[in-house]
């Protein structure tokens, strides 16, 4: 007997206008863009349907695994011939941050769209490169900043945008964790500056960079400073993947455990930054606050539904943040997802971003956060660190033009 | 050219234990179950892969629609009709209340396993039969009480098994929605008692009930109150679904708006129970807290990561409720999404709850809230009914042998 | 030399229009009050200024040390004696409460103003007498509901008058402390029925009472629930004070150690009330949360200074619970203390209380909470204690109408 | 009839060990000064109680009004005739900045004990002479820095000096305000650099460079910036007080809004700070948080009472931040006050603060913090002028040095 609607799955396929992807590292990040690849077209009417088509690892046995877990329907352990395939559309690029640039730039050649992990690069001067790579040709390109996406950012960009904050004169964002006070934390690939060009910097602060960026503006200026609490730390197998080291004994720490530094925006706003792993029983305190002469708001991961909102218009004696519980059908993305109350959380960031990026190519009229983002919120980043190692302020325009005419 | 792994999904669907899932209902719970049985295999090392095998509703486009967005290979119109397939394992009951017996009923003698949405049932009665017809097979059977599996819940349960509160003293549960306050908000189908049984009781305070007794035990004897606040809302088109009426006008809302009871545990503790969906600003604060000789907790969904913990043995001077972030890996079911501080949010307690009903179907073990649960759920449910028309106390248990007598 | 302005006090107390205050009870309550009227003047442009002029207790050494501790001109160990103190305008009454109504009743004689500590009496027939014979005199009477006067309260107070919550619909107020929770605390007289009347009830249900009967008006029928938990405590010296017994061993603890009810108030609204102190973790919190059709607010007295407020009429999409720092100087009694964000605390209650009292008394207006506050206060408490001896609902106004007809 | 204790006050009085006060200014610290010495016998058992004596002030009509509603025995017009006065061991010095200098140099001159408002001084030379004559003394000299004394500080300076929280990684502290975002809020002294020397940065940068010193310890070198964001202000009498221009117009705003800096402390933490009366709806926002090897904790004024802690070694699984409410009597000072759990207020920071004044000078053992904190303080404050001038690094110590040589 025939089942109704029987060979359903089928019919839906064909109708489909897929969107074939090639995924490139399979671990946290992988699995974060995979699960939000697969309920892209759950929960949004997207132009495009995610096809899971390859996922590509150095180790086999790992990457297959993956591949089934994942639900990709085949894999290769040698991202040049991935890239190189003609039935993969997206390169998504979720590697360590050392192989960025040549991934890329690989992909850009071969007329792929590309979304790579944050931060783009290792340096501004591959940063400079990949964007002037990708800018010159009709690919879409993106940088994963995530927490753009989460609604009550969105809907603060929105009440930004809008005036509702007036002319800003402050913004203060903090990236503060903890996962790697204990001194026997072993070396892992993100304290390694060969592998990952900085530490909390690249990973956390950039993260709070975009956020301001997006938010806020260009930065023009900044000066930091930058600490490594725990110069050494065990080597070994403990250090995990194909970092891990044969030897015992410990190895240097030459990334940052700790970054802070102050900014002027290009608008006169101030800025003060801070990203650590170095705060204990802060699990990934993202935060941020903006004032504004009409208003503020303070936004932390942590409660990532909420924004809280204050407007200096509000009625005299009745004046207060307002905490907007920022899931309600009205609120971006969230009428997507559940009844106002019901939370979102971490991977919904990914969902949102990627139905972005599913839109940016279905039109053709590309996505922010782009290769442009990452750009500029690397040469903010390397203006911190220049600044942090002159001990003076650093002009962040200057470098990026610097960078782009010697790339 | 062959692709490394190429056809590595079939294999990976050969080397599956499937377990073939029939769901009826495809509206809000439909699209919450369905999205949990996909992220199940995502997450966890399942026994059972979920099969999305049929969906049922009565409105040919409708459940069609549904089933190409889900992700079902085929559909039905005839709840009796996906009952008697057997290529189906699981019923997935996510239909209004009025229908949950019949359907669970029939489920029972096809030998199905079953997942019914809460309330179990329209009344005590009708529960009574659905547990004793469900205890006498071999079936699994289960109430869908999602929050139980939420982290920090999880968490909660174990502190109190553990004896980290000590004798329990107090619970007090509020749920608190205000979806419903504008008077002009149509008579949808759960505010017609022929459809929904209750309102504010069935709906919300049965899901603190079950946070009460999966965490505190039993209740004793109760004495409640209930109260409608808007007494005629619109008919019409706006009432949607199939409980539209073609009429304009007005009609009676014949359940309660609000319901609070006290209540008396086995164990001797007291409780205090309130749910409404008149308490402006809260979109769905679903809190509970306990008491206990050795220590205190307090929940609330909308911040559902969280559990806040206070132990009468810490350090005099630094005591304090803990602000626990229940997203470590070393906490309940988290260490299988995301690391640390990377919140999961509503549709997690979906997942867990079906990786649970997987695990307890191919171990054959059951699972709890199992259809017992529902009943016992059900029978504090209509104790605070009688309390309530009465003005007394009534006894959980005499009604609930009563029932069971009777059934 | 004469210095500039010598003798300026002298002066200021000629120009004074002096209250001189009589005050019996020495000990939290007694510190309490003396603290405000010395602060009265200091704040506030008082018509009267509180003078200390005597204070009494039984203990003679304690008395005395007292007097001098706070400043009183004399001191007495009869209460008689000073309630016939011609020099005497105002008997403040801080003893336990068994000896309340005897007190009031010889004061009101004596033609003396009086504030009176909460619960106005032991039982609703002393509240009674003690109401009927004040208000057949000219004197001005008050019970020492303090929390009212809270910045936050009198601004709730002030938005639910203005209509900015619309019609109420739910009160749900808890007052939860642990201060008694160890087995091996001592039978105080606050633990004895005797000397008190109840336990939780009396203590800190009557707060709570009097906060939803401001704010919400007058509640028309309840039932309740009272618990002991710890039935049997020592006895002995750490009994404290006149109560302390010599035996050692153990007492029976004959009041309440938690009370809960439910309420229907004469507006219609619905009531939750809880009060104990086996809350482990919760010192002191005194939280009262109200949803009206337009709006609802929450206060919690341990983060006294904020008022969460949320208005349906917010604009959609910025709506949120706002938190009011009520410190500014167009709040309520906050000009007269100290700038915007500068927090006052606890003691100050009291202050503004008796900063009205003085305005009561100079204006001859009298001044609320009232002894009829007090006495309809006790008509609800005496409704919950039959209520849970009878387990069923009890109407207020009944028996408050049979307690006057019998007084 | 003689009353039973008559002429107690007069014998009180007698066995007092006086301590006369002469306080110079009467604004909002000359309140809060006042209000605290007439506190502090009431809470605290002081060896030493202080005595109104005479307060002082240009204007003839307003300290007169201010010695009445204060209750000093008298007043002066001209500070050097009160410091002259025989009469007074206590210079309390609550005037404008530029004036602190010459009356604490004329205060050490007469021998009289001194505590200053902060900042100490307009300037580090300023405050380095103040420091050098006063130690070359043996007056007890203090700083009026408050917040020290908020019972949650001491709670978590006692925890840092037992090592609870292990080696400091982490300082960051703000102190935002928003009372001066209007554009048309008047050019009033603490705009003017004449008279106050800087703007947020002394007024209240200065309390969050002495809650970390006082937690943390020495700061060794900062890099700062600083904005005025309204560069114009009305003048004409608005502006208030002596400072009041009869002329309209507007005047140059010559101090900063805003200050933020980057800290290396001596012991090697990190610091980041930020004030700034610009911060829309953060009324009185003072707050820190450290973070250590072993814990971390968070402190803002707003919530006073309140100290969250958390500890590494608590149990895996039920680590967090602690909520303690700072009001038990096992804690600092707040056994003086009221119950666990009734909270206290800005107020009781100089009543605690003053108390300890006392016990210094009668133990002759001296307070902090001293004028050496103040110093100290000063030179923080400098080193963040400069380096927002400079754009670069400064050394804290040096400019100390220096300060001191030329001293």
């Amino acid at each position: 007997m025939k089942r109704k609607g029987e060979g359903i799955l089928a019919e839906v396929r064909k109708g489909h206008k897929p969107l074939r992807v090639g995924m490139i590292g399979y671990k946290f990040m992988g699995k974060a863009h995979t699960h939000a690849y697969r309920d892209v077209p759950f929960y949004f009417d997207s132009p495009l349907q995610p096809e899971l088509t390859a996922i590509c690892g150095r180790d086999e046995a790992g990457v297959k695994e993956a591949a089934e877990k994942f639900g990709f329907a085949s894999y290769e352990t040698d991202w040049r011939t991935l890239i190189e395939r003609d039935d993969i559309d997206l390169i998504d690029v979720g590697t360590p941050n050392n192989s960025h640039a040549q991934i890329v730039l690989e992909a850009v050649k071969a007329g792929k769209h590309i979304i790579c992990e944050k931060p783009l690069a290792m340096t501004l001067a591959e940063a400079a490169a990949m964007w002037k790579a990708a800018k010159e040709t009709n690919i879409v390109h993106m940088v994963s900043h995530n927490y753009r996406f989460a609604p009550a950012i969105q809907l603060a960009k929105k009440l930004i945008e809008e005036g509702r904050l007036g002319k800003l004169y402050h913004i203060r964002a903090a990236y503060l964790q903890d996962w790697i006070m204990d001194p026997d934390f072993p070396l892992v690939w993100r304290l390694r500056k060969e592998v990952t060009g900085s530490g909390a910097l690249g990973d956390i602060a950039s993260h709070i960079i975009d956020l301001a960026r997006f938010l806020a503006g260009e930065i023009a200026e900044v000066t930091g400073m930058m600490e490594t609490f725990i110069k050494e730390r065990p080597l070994g197998e403990m250090a995990g993947g194909l970092h891990a080291s044969k030897e015992a004994g410990t190895g240097k720490v030459d990334v940052d455990d700790a970054a802070a530094f102050l900014a002027r925006f290009e608008n006169g706003a101030l800025g003060v930054f801070e990203a650590t792993r170095f705060a204990a029983g802060n699990r990934n305190r993202n935060c941020i606050e903006i004032n504004g002469s009409k208003g503020s708001l303070r936004w932390d991961l942590e409660n990532m539904n909420l924004l809280q909102v204050y407007f200096t218009d509000d009625e005299p004696g009745v004046q207060g943040f307002r905490t907007i519980n920022v899931t309600e059908s009205i609120h971006p993305y969230t009428g997507n997802y559940w009844p106002a109350g019901h939370i979102v959380g971490y991977e919904h960031t990914f969902i949102s971003m990627l139905y972005e990026l599913m839109k940016g190519i279905a039109t053709g009229t590309g996505v922010t956060p782009s290769f442009e983002d990452g750009l500029r919120n690397q040469a903010v980043m390397e203006a911190v660190e220049r600044s942090a190692a002159q001990k003076s302020w650093v002009n962040v325009n200057k470098l990026l033009q610097e960078a782009l005419q010697e790339a």
